[in-house]
């Protein structure tokens, strides 16, 4: 599947432009599918999208690939102009990407998720739309990867629940395994080169406090104010024309996101020959087997 | 017009070495023009240039033609080591630049006045004085984008006076514009990625205490201590031997001018493109007769 | 001679991995040189690195060229994961580069030397090992550049000793000299564009306080307590799989590594040029007979 080329909306001034003050009916549209669930107040032009795959919310191939579909049906609604990530999963964001995705499987399969991961990252990275995310929690449990975290990273702005239990970073580099240099880009862009590194070689899960200290989230809120913030935040971006924040956004992300399109398919070579390595598979099902053992 | 060398000037290795102690007769010298008026007080090395095109120092094409050539003459002035910039404007330092120039003109003019925009900005970054901003306050009334901020952004070091009412940002985004590659550049080196993705997209304009804290600026001062400040700070800087310190400017510059230079004309032909979009001069025409209401 | 090639060590998975617990025999093993004196604990996998030149372990030819076969030493050394960098003469870390290196010296050995500087900085930018500084002190009577905050910015994490009369930066300026361009990248990754221009126009020394504030040191810690938690931090690194640790530092550095090594010979050839200019060779006998009548 390609990626939408960036811009490709058609061009929006404001919900003002569009849509006539007396047209006011049907205010709400709702589409959901197995994991995913949608509601869009077109009053405000806002989605709320909220993650509904218990218990964790793991990015599997299938939710990735429900993700994306959700996500461009907004993309392509001219009713939509911003869109707020959450889930529905109580005090679960998402636990990152699915591990039994990565262990056993054969190559192709392997291929297939990895291009899922990709496209989701520059479908959100590159989105027309203003994107907020507001995080409920995190990989506490988390049984894989902070794929979760790349989904915030992609996000405009980042709300985080002010929970002293919740945590957020991606910590791939305890598993054993390594972050590709999209994850570690879009993670420079938002907390610098210093704190970056270090992060990554740690593969921190860094708390609330930290994660506001470090910019890696912009504001914290208590746990029952968060979507009412994440919508008031919302309205502040919306009351900016939408054409010259876009063309803005372009400027700021592109070249990131044309150095992913140049080299995606080197991209997903490297993941599957990273992943097939015996020690790798191992490490991995060593932290499924701690996981469950966890849990038990 | 072409754009100075970079370290063109001949190598300066501080005043002591020009100038000796005997020799300190006709110590300040002072020229002016319509818009701008400097004085150079040739003991210390250091001109004060002050913007005087009331009522809010619009950056028009008049003014940024003064202003290279105020700038040009310091430049070659083995006298002049450094040169603050500020305004005799009270409390306003520029209110960016000039919307009239970029209205209802000729495709011609729209040339003329972005090349003087990057010729003014390609000047002042790769000075080989020392540049320092004493912004006395803001476009708060503010009759453009704000390439008062750029002016600031460009010099090596911005002071500004601590009054809850000062503002200052790159608003372009508010007026349905989109900021030059370079102008983006430049805020990146200041305030880093993630600050100045949120603040272009939103076109923000920072209350003085938040631009200290994402570093827009350096330093607050109480509105009259902010030239004597200006000038101590200067003296720090003038202690350093000169030709180590424009070498290290220049090396820290020299990509983001290159890349200017490089695309100068491309840079000039997007400008007249988008400017004479009928959806964006309609959007400057509402912008100014807001501002022409609000002052009534 | 060359560059060790990145990740050439076997790879290593910890050191439980590699060293069954009945083995605990000969646990510590000592070697050391003229000028430094290593130490390496080979139950923890760390080794303790003391610079022993007194008075101030100013960076001679011997100097590198002794600390470049240390670190090969611990490189190629399966017992040892991480290396503590220190010193052994009480407060000072390092004065930096040895001016007498680069005063009245031939061309060759101005070549030789140069070379000797970036050997150093490449092996320990891209060591495999977990590599942290513990700065007991600094150039405060630095007969030379700041080479020894090089070191420290080279290392994988900083902590510096909180004594007010301690400090630390790259003050190159301050000689009429220029740091090259890789030391600039290097500033630039751990303090950000912003800070790394002004303090290295202004050749800045920065106290402990100001160190820690713009994240030049990662911590501040009391004198007494340096070196225990020196080897606290090593226990938190090396918490971590080696392996990906290594390849996510690879993936952070490596273009900066990689910029140096094309661009080497161009590098030594620049440093000669500037060197040899009567200029500076000026201003640098006189910055050392004023450390002279300092010391007298």
């Amino acid at each position: 599947p390609g990626v939408l080329p960036l811009c490709s909306r058609p061009q929006a001034w404001g919900r003002a432009a569009r849509q006539p003050p007396g047209l006011l009916l049907a205010q709400r549209r709702a589409f959901s599918n197995n994991k995913i669930q949608v509601e869009l107040d077109e009053s405000s032009g806002v989605a709320m999208m909220k993650f509904k795959s218990p218990p964790v919310n793991s990015l599997s191939l299938d939710f990735l690939t429900e993700f994306c579909i959700s996500l461009e049906k907004l993309e392509n609604d001219r009713a939509c102009r911003g869109v707020i990530l959450t889930s529905a999963v109580p005090k679960v964001f998402s636990s990152g990407l699915d591990i039994t995705e990565m262990c056993g499987k054969s190559t192709e399969h392997y291929a297939e998720f990895w291009r899922a991961v990709q496209e989701t990252w520059l479908r959100l990275y590159s989105s027309n739309m203003v994107t907020v995310a507001a995080v409920n929690a995190s990989p506490l449990d988390g049984s894989s990867p902070a794929g979760g975290c790349l989904i915030a990273l992609s996000c405009d702005y980042r709300i985080m629940a002010e929970n002293p239990k919740f945590s957020i970073g991606l910590n791939e580099a305890q598993l054993g395994i390594v972050a590709p240099f999209w994850f570690k880009d879009t993670f420079v862009n938002v907390v610098g080169h210093r704190v970056a590194e270090r992060s990554l070689q740690l593969g921190s899960l860094h708390s609330v406090t930290e994660a506001h200290r470090i910019g890696l989230v912009d504001e914290l809120v208590p746990e029952d104010k968060l979507k009412e913030r994440a919508v008031a935040v919302m309205a502040e971006w919306l009351a900016l024309p939408d054409h010259a924040r876009q063309l803005t956004k372009t400027m700021m992300r592109k070249a990131l996101l044309d150095r992913l399109v140049a080299h995606r398919e080197e991209d997903i070579q490297n993941f599957i020959s990273f992943i097939s390595k015996e020690s790798i598979q191992k490490s991995l099902r060593t932290y499924m087997e701690m996981l469950k053992k966890k849990k038990s």
